[in-house]
């Protein structure tokens, strides 16, 4: 028998490192994918193409025209179409998912087409625009979603762009007036759409009847921008290069009054405007209604990438070596505790957040009788997604070290699309102040949902020495909403009522770090309690005690995180303080040997497409320089052998 | 009278944004550099230069030409000789912080011609080699640092290639024997070195005698390779595009015995190896000895990007506008609370790492005394200051939304500069436990120079009903350094002594988050302290209430931090616990009138070649659509003004 170089701990942990029941990852990838599960293998085989093959150094042009290619080959497989929205929502949310895999850029310039341009159609289109929709599905009609402007981006309700309609002509006027106007961060702007959705406010007969949207043409066949539309190009950014985006300005551009896309509101053949909603301000909501389902394409980006890096910087650390007990470098990084302190509690809450995320996208498909309750979810599952998929990648590419620094270990694109999803289609932390609005004005109507908790923290939980199991966590995570919006109504009713202060005053002044906090513990709970709901419908035993093992380390990870609040408050005691952090580091090692079980329950196809060479033979991919050459670095990491020593 | 659409609250707010004392300005400007005041005037000029200004959409080629540009440039600018290592070693730190200010990739480039490969020089050269070294300061002599391999960037003193002195010829010959012994992210190396200095375990009559290094050329004077020697560019990166990145292999190159660096260690003519340092092991840290400096660079440059990126997020906040209480997009978003308590607690927390990374400057430039101190305190700055300009860049452009998300905004800039920092020369979760292994070593010896506490906050703070007065938050945070070394020191006593665990076990897979918490207390103690002695000789009387009013509002955000932590011990009570939250969100609104005194007093200059357009007439600049013409945003925001309407 060979003598072990590792301590008698370490090869434990080595060992542990390399088990692996294909049985449990099959149970879990039917639980973090929640659509049919015969459309992955489709969208697998669609990446196979060696279109999708990652490339680097390119100039803008170069990485446009090729998120352009990759656009045009997705939409020729017919994996999706803009009539899904009507007969198979989750499909929509589900391209987004694999999309985001393969290139953040080809994700996004997907959801401007399908979703932000191809999705306001089916909402709002009526019989005379049919046949316009029909080009959208194969990129005929390819169209960007004229919205945001420069000096509006939190504030669109007030945007300046203007269709006036005039009357004799029967044809809206689209002005952009100032430089404030212009249409800013437009995807698919700079090169490739030939139509646009334009929002603007609508004045007919010298009347302001509220922000309205138009079909309007802004390229002709030759790709020339159309008269009165000026393009410019918005240029590099911190990353997803590969979208083009444009600023837009129209000046005085033509449109005829069917272009105004009216199913809700109209300007009939005589020239009167028509609408059932009475108020501006609904109108608005009404047209801008894909921003709502543009948050979940965007967690669906965001959930997938962070899975892709999760995957990417612990199979790197399975097999990436350094300094073990002999003093050479033959220990894998992953046995370090270090590592697996950074890296499974983010797994373990990204688990959570995926099945929160799923419960979204189930509610995205049948809002029926939850219909109050859409905005705030989108608004959370967003934020928690977004904001996790920074961390996550922050923290991969730090532990990935020098290998995470390189543009072939793609952990980069995690952090560049991370922060697009952070503040596009609503900044997060302007998302987290809708929900306490939403919150406040449903508790008005008795409508907020209050999490069941089954003890009362407050009361009960400080005579525990310890607050570490499961049913205690999620009492303590899910006590933080309820005790959060019992402080936000007590400071409010305080300062408005009997201090006689300015709503606007309070919200913006005072009370912002309260505001988050609400939200966030709304968000975290509906997470939780949607995790726990799915997890206990499993039927797979050891996939299900693998996801009871996640969801209490996340909710671990949630309590240590807000220990401060919890303490000073009196809800645990002082000892089950103290307690809680051997907890916390004890279920991190509960973790250890399941973390292929997971990795592979992800399910993200093992082609060189889309997996970077450092983690897969990258000593042989450094045997030469190309950093394209991704062939190079051969087959996969085998994780049940553990590393090539 | 016009009536104000503000509300007065917010009118305060926005008037409090508009104050500015220049005198403030100009004795914080002396606080927050370290160096004699009449160098920064020399290299703002430098800076003029047409040369630095922004250029996007750029090949690898183009960018790393233009870095060298700048980098030819800034040498024959002769702000900096590598003899400034023995006249004024200030001047390093100086220069980099300086350049971190205009192109990471240039500053870079600098750290290694003149830290890496000059600061080797200038420690281990002997008389022979000075006739070479002259020729640095002007880049004739162009240098990389052939010191990491693919397989040894924790653990190099394990580093596989080797130099095997030939008796006979009286040459090193030089070897990577493996793909992982490739000298890998070598900067320089790909373009533009013509030498290295390369680091090789030394075998001279076939006995290993530890590290040492030698001047390698690298390549001819056509620029071509020199035989034996195999140069591959990394190609593209997360950031920092600008750095010529390589691997480098040797096969069997010669070099005379006198291309040794033989200060400590040599090979005597007759072919004997003579050194008065007897292990191996301590031969490598003296030959390794310029990552010390290494990392003091690295901090220089974060602690200039991370001040930078404050500048851009806040003047960009106190001009763009967002929804103010008439609806309309009137308000400058730096009034928003939510705005002010992301920024100016990282603006407080900045100026704080700031005086104790002036106080390493010192350090390095005069250790006398405090030899001990060095290594922990190079590595306890840089953790901190790095993870810092992650944390600030990454919060800075989320607050700027789609405006720091261009790439001309450059706040993106710190995010790639940051991840190349926190594990460039040392990881910095590695550095923790070098320092942490550093106080154990001292402590044995009675060395380690504990904090001054004038109180004992586990006996005293607990009675109080606040902790929020500065003598109370100094001793807390000092505290949690004396009690985490109490604690880490019992519990190694414990599991090594009674239990009879490994070190090496107990070390890497038991109290992982004990040692990152021990390094991260001395960390902060070590800035705080320093952040304090240099505060208190302040004699301006207001510049030293605004940095006090900043190191109040540090600690409150320390101690907030560590709350549960602080709760769960029984070192404050919950009373004080609850007290705090108030007491930090004074503190923030406490800073507002002072932003402007802080930020002028970064003196970072006004000319466009630094200044992103979103923090001039970003407006203006948007009327054209060429990103890199940054002279159209015009002039600078007038912060004294207010924003336009």
């Amino acid at each position: 028998m060979v003598e072990s170089k590792y301590t008698p701990t370490t090869q434990a942990i080595i060992s542990s490192l390399t088990k692996h029941d294909p049985a449990v990852s099959e149970a879990l990838k039917n639980v973090l994918f929640n659509d049919n599960p015969s459309k992955v293998a489709k969208w697998h085989a669609l990446f196979a193409d060696p279109l999708f093959y990652p490339k680097q150094n390119m100039s803008l042009d170069e990485m446009r025209a090729i998120a352009y290619k990759r656009l045009k080959k997705v939409a020729d497989a017919k994996l999706f179409s803009i009539y899904d929205f009507i007969n198979d929502p989750k499909n929509l949310l589900t391209a987004h998912e694999m999309l985001s895999l393969c290139d953040g850029a080809l994700a996004t310039k997907f959801t401007v087409q399908f979703n932000l341009f191809g999705g306001t159609l089916i909402a709002l289109h009526t019989d005379r625009h049919k046949e316009f929709m029909s080009k959208v599905d194969s990129l005929a009609h390819m169209g960007c979603f004229c919205f945001t402007e420069l000096g509006y981006g939190n504030n669109a309700v007030e945007m300046e762009t203007t269709a006036i309609y005039d009357e004799a002509k029967k044809e809206f006027v689209i002005n952009s007036p100032t430089t404030l106007s212009q249409k800013y961060w437009i995807t698919n702007g700079a090169c490739h759409a030939n139509y646009a959705i334009v929002f603007a406010q609508t004045l007919v007969k010298g009347k302001n009847e509220g922000v309205n949207s138009f079909i309007v043409p802004i390229r002709d066949e030759q790709m020339k921008p159309c008269t009165g539309v000026t393009i410019e190009d918005m240029g590099w950014k911190m990353g997803l290069n590969g979208i083009d985006n444009g600023k837009l300005k129209f000046s005085h551009v033509r449109v005829p009054r069917t272009a105004m896309l009216n199913k809700f509101n109209d300007v009939t053949e005589s020239g009167e405007f028509k609408s059932d909603i009475k108020k501006n301000s609904q109108r608005f909501f009404k047209v801008a209604d894909r921003l709502l389902s543009g948050r979940l394409c965007i967690s669906a980006m965001c959930i997938s990438g962070t899975k892709m890096n999760l995957l990417i910087a612990i199979r790197y650390s399975q097999q990436r070596l350094s300094v073990g007990a002999s003093g050479l470098s033959d220990t894998p990084i992953m046995a370090y505790q270090l590592q697996q302190n950074a890296l499974l509690p983010l797994l373990a809450r990204t688990i959570v957040l995926n099945l929160g995320y799923n419960s979204a996208k189930d509610l995205f498909a049948n809002p029926k009788g939850r219909e109050n309750e859409v905005v705030r979810v989108c608004c959370a599952v967003k934020g928690l997604v977004s904001w996790n998929y920074e961390k996550v990648s922050t923290v991969c590419r730090e532990r990935c070290g020098g290998g995470g620094y390189t543009a072939h270990a793609r952990i980069h694109e995690g952090i560049q699309g991370s922060h697009s999803g952070m503040t596009a289609e609503g900044d997060n932390r302007v998302l987290m102040q809708k929900i306490v609005k939403d919150i406040l004005s449903d508790l008005q109507k008795e409508l907020h949902r209050q999490p069941q908790m089954t003890r009362c923290p407050e009361r009960q939980l400080p005579k525990q020495e310890s607050v570490g199991d499961l049913e205690s966590l999620m009492n303590l995570v899910y006590y933080r909403e309820v005790a959060e919006i019992k402080s936000i109504t007590e400071v409010l009713q305080k300062k408005i009522m009997e201090e006689s202060k300015k709503f606007y005053d309070v919200w913006m002044h005072e009370i912002s770090d309260d505001i988050q906090s609400l939200a966030l513990a709304f968000s975290e709970r509906y997470a939780l309690e949607n995790a726990l709901s799915i997890a206990a419908k499993v039927t797979d035993l050891k996939a299900k005690e693998v996801l009871a093992k996640a969801i209490r380390l996340h909710c671990l990870l949630l309590v240590r995180e807000n220990l401060g609040w919890y303490l000073a408050n009196g809800v645990i005691s002082p000892k089950a303080g103290l307690a809680l952090e051997g907890e916390y580091q004890q279920a991190v090692k509960d973790i250890v040997p399941h973390v292929n079980d997971i990795i592979e329950g992800f399910n993200i196809p093992k082609i060189p497409q889309l997996a970077p060479p450092i983690i897969r033979d990258y000593i042989k991919f450094n045997e030469q320089s190309d950093p394209d050459n991704v062939e190079a670095a051969g087959g996969f990491f085998d994780f049940t052998k553990g590393p090539k020593l």
